[in-house]
């Protein structure tokens, strides 16, 4: 490489005057580092480094209306946030629709049951322009000009697109056998596109290489501590649109085991600040059985996750070597909740049935976390009564592989009023017969 | 046919005690009539019929305050909508960004523009959302159990999807030849679909007869009225997000005329109504060289327009009867404005330009919009310093097939550090090509 190493032109520190977060601290031994990018406690024992705040002042400075008159994007929670200028990257995202599901809830048995809708966030339609929004305003904040990450689809797409619009270079690394609408959905905005021949973790792993030699920005690697806070939103917003009040249970899905993990630390971190009552909540993970070492673990009672060499459609959440696994293992014990997992079939299935009783299209992920949600309603393990949340975290027009084929079919007619009369009574005969099957 | 004609259950007026609407009014000739599934004016002059409000009871009921009050959608325009129940179905339609595009601006040559996207619009990412949340809730107060539609594709996605929510019976009937992600979109959903093997103006003609056989409500056709007035929120929500301002210059796209139409008018009921100053705003309209007979009506000088078959990727907005055109004509020559069209190479680099300065991915019809907007600038009919809004209406995930071949492709590398760093000199070598081209 002839090309200098790229250097962050700033080393600041972050805590800048009047930011409620000081410092890096390892989750595993407690020792505290700068606020830079770095993701692991280099010194001592290599654990997660995770933000320390300072809860005090946050308590002084936020109210449910200094909230409410905040912007309608993650950004209202910026106080709970690792970012210190007042200028972050808002693209809109977040404060997408908490839906009361009542048709699905009537399907599934449930009486009191909200889907978080992230389908439609904003700006790529995933919960992943979430931490992006978070990693790109902390790393223009630290003085990187190129941002980078490691994807399974949607934080390429998140990434490539922020960038853009905040005039950051950008190179993302997929892998090689992406879903084309991931793919498509990356390129269009005009970033460099590595595809590795190699499954999550070797992107994954390839990319800590790259990080330490070309000094460019990680979203998901050294500037991790970061990113990852950027979940904490789908609590308080759940939280918030509750009418300010924690729910019994929620579902969602695992991959890496962070956003689990975040959505819980969002939720004590209300608590703690006193903006909402404490209450058990009860937390439950999703996986593809494809993909589904957490739940293993779960079900056989360790506390260590076994690495799995992913085979499933549900690509978005298909993580052989879950970093948070045991954290997101933890929680859902500790919590009285459940780790379930499903198959291919079955996450079809519950993307259809998301779309037809509620008329939402969620990606594979999302299918993963409806198709959970009715095994565990069907053993008995959510309440009828409890008020659960379910968490959709992507969009279906992105994996739209993953229906075709499973999906009806248009009708095909002439434009003509008999043609047309034709084919309805086809339908309705079809129908019918549908209807007569499933009574027998 | 044995099944019997569906019936509306009620036949309703609407005119709900304290609702601010009364009646329908035909454009054309005044001539009213009582608040049915009615769009033209059957008794006198076929015109098309309008929803009567009573502005003076408006002005009494709202104010800047009690908008912003409201929900984070569409309704909170409640009282300038043809709905009269107090619990419309709510998707959280509406509300979508206006984003602040500067780095498209500086490409531009502008110094104040604006997106405003609905490319991340709910349920399904487009402006329809908005129109058929209106149809639907005002289809139901009218007691129909069977709505449908004649779409080019993002209606037919928007009405399965909010009929599925709304929990109503659903047949769309779509052109034949329609982009995969639009008939998939639409098919997840589960309703009947029908394809006409036809154009968009076949379809329309055969759901008109449709219409009047089958007693469905059709949201375009005889639910047209208040369909439309949907449209109306995109001007509000500019007025809103400006800061209770009107803009300078509006560029939208023209596909039957009536979006453009109705965000004039919101403008004049924010004005009519006190609720902003009132300043003279300018109407672009934009459209593809394959179906642009408003643009050739307006290059001619001529007060009709023409039909034409129309021949282009833009295939949402390939209306080639429009059945607004001449009031779109009307306004952008009385407000000092453009209509313009652009090739389809011009569209699919507006898409990319979009994508790569804003990090907004738009179908067809925004990449329109962005051309010509580019064009009018170019030209000198944009002042620089003129504030100007772009109305982005779709998302680029549903025509996928437009850009495919005109993006870049990944580079596929080895899961190692010396295969990537190989890559990446190859493509810093492709893009020192590139710029010295581009500076010869
Ligand atoms: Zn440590
Ligand atoms: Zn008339």
């Amino acid at each position: 490489m002839t090309q200098a190493i790229e250097q962050p032109k700033t080393l600041s520190t972050g805590a800048a005057l009047g930011a409620t977060f000081s410092a890096l601290r390892c989750r595993e031994c407690g020792e505290t580092y700068e606020l830079g990018a770095k993701h692991v406690c280099e010194d001592v024992c290599f654990g997660p480094l995770e933000v320390v705040y300072d809860y005090d002042l946050i308590r002084q400075r936020v109210s449910r209306a200094s909230i409410e008159a905040g912007p309608k994007s993650i950004w209202r929670y910026k106080d709970f946030l690792p970012v210190a200028s007042d200028n972050p990257i808002d693209v809109g995202t977040g404060m997408t629709p908490l839906l009361k599901a009542d048709r699905l809830a009537r399907r599934l048995g449930l009486r009191s049951l909200y889907i978080k809708n992230d389908a439609v966030n904003m700006p790529t339609l995933s919960f992943k322009d979430r931490v992006v929004s978070i990693a790109l305003s902390r790393a223009r904040e630290l003085g990187f000009s190129t941002v980078s990450c490691a994807s399974t689809g949607n934080l390429a797409n998140s990434t490539a697109a922020i960038a853009a619009h905040a005039g950051l270079d950008c190179c993302v690394f997929i892998p090689a056998d992406l879903e084309a609408g991931k793919v498509l959905g990356t390129l269009i905005y005009n970033p460099t596109v590595m595809a590795v021949k190699g499954n999550y973790d070797q992107v994954n792993r390839l990319c800590s290489e790259v990080a330490n030699t070309q000094g460019w920005g990680f979203v998901n690697i050294n500037l991790r501590p970061y990113y990852s806070e950027g979940s904490k939103t789908l609590g308080y917003e759940v939280v918030e649109q509750l009418g300010w009040q924690l729910p019994d249970h929620i579902v969602a899905p695992l991959a890496s085991g962070s956003l689990f993990t975040k959505i819980y630390k969002g939720f004590q971190e209300f608590v703690k600040t006193g903006l909402v009552d404490a209450k058990d909540v009860r937390f439950s993970g999703a996986q593809a059985e494809g993909c589904s070492p957490i739940s293993q673990a779960f079900k056989e009672g360790r506390d260590f996750v076994t690495p799995v060499k992913p085979n499933t459609i549900a690509k978005s959440i298909a993580i052989g070597n879950p970093a948070d696994g045991i954290y997101a293992l933890d929680i859902a014990r500790k919590t009285n909740g459940n780790i379930e997992d499903v198959t291919d079939a079955e996450i079809i299935d519950g993307i259809k049935l998301l779309a037809e009783t509620e008329g939402i299209f969620t990606e594979t992920a999302g299918g993963t976390t409806i198709a959970v949600l009715k095994k565990l309603v069907e053993a008995g393990k959510i309440d009828p009564d409890e008020t659960t949340v379910a968490y959709i975290t992507g969009n279906g027009l992105k994996t739209q592989e993953a229906v075709q084929g499973y999906i009806g079919e248009p009708l095909t007619i002439e434009p003509k009023l008999d043609s047309f009369e034709r084919a309805l009574e086809r339908a309705r005969t079809l129908e019918r017969l549908d209807w007569q099957q499933t009574s027998v």
